[in-house]
């Protein structure tokens, strides 16, 4: 935790939330979709993330859901747990999220500028209650 | 509820999300506030929503508290429950949010096709299960 000073503001945001199929897609479940391509398990992302195995699974199960195929490939066996890599629409996926992403940024810079004009100054007070 | 079509597709969507002080503003406040604007009350709003009043309350005063100051003034008393209006700055929220939304939407044609493309097909058939 960092000290905050007690005036200052947190700078206004944009998420983008992509819809398919049924399922929500948005930079948390990219992530770690990322992070599993990164560290090469399931496991091992969703301790990096601090969630729980269960909760990354299900996170994953839950984005698949809304792409016909693949977006990672799972091992299992041996002793060690099974290992992940993410399949070439996986990659794409996270590729094209993060293009996207940036892409809605640019074009925020205005309602952003405008939203740090207007917002409550007090966000830091809540906290000290 | 429209009989749906075995192989139709969803379209796939976007949605923008802005993040002012401690708080989260998507299409479902800003509808909701447009709507309180447009019937000039909170609990006809809620109706016309679909939800109950403590709920448009609980949303448009969380909504609130990312602003210094207030998006819609209320008239209390008198027999009929009291009116509410924007005020200029809630005005400009709806606004200004829209013509970002359009403009987010203006940029997500490339990620929408390829989502498209690539989208689980079955998103039906699991209502029928």
């Amino acid at each position: 935790m960092s000290t905050k000073t007690q005036h200052s503001k947190r700078q206004p945001g944009v998420r983008t939330k992509l819809f398919v199929a049924d399922e929500t897609i948005g930079v948390g479940k990219i992530n770690l979709l990322a992070m599993v391509g990164e560290v090469g398990s399931i496991s091992k992302a969703a301790r990096q993330m601090n969630m729980s195995y269960r909760r990354a699974k299900f996170l994953l199960d839950s984005m698949q859901t809304g792409f016909e195929s693949p977006l990672l490939h799972s091992q299992r066996g041996g002793t060690e747990q099974g290992g992940a890599q993410l399949t070439r629409l996986g990659e794409e996926l996270i590729k094209r999220y993060k293009a996207h992403a940036v892409r809605v940024e640019e074009h925020s810079t205005e309602i952003l500028a405008w939203m740090e004009s207007v917002q409550a100054l007090a966000s830091v007070r809540k906290e000290d209650l």
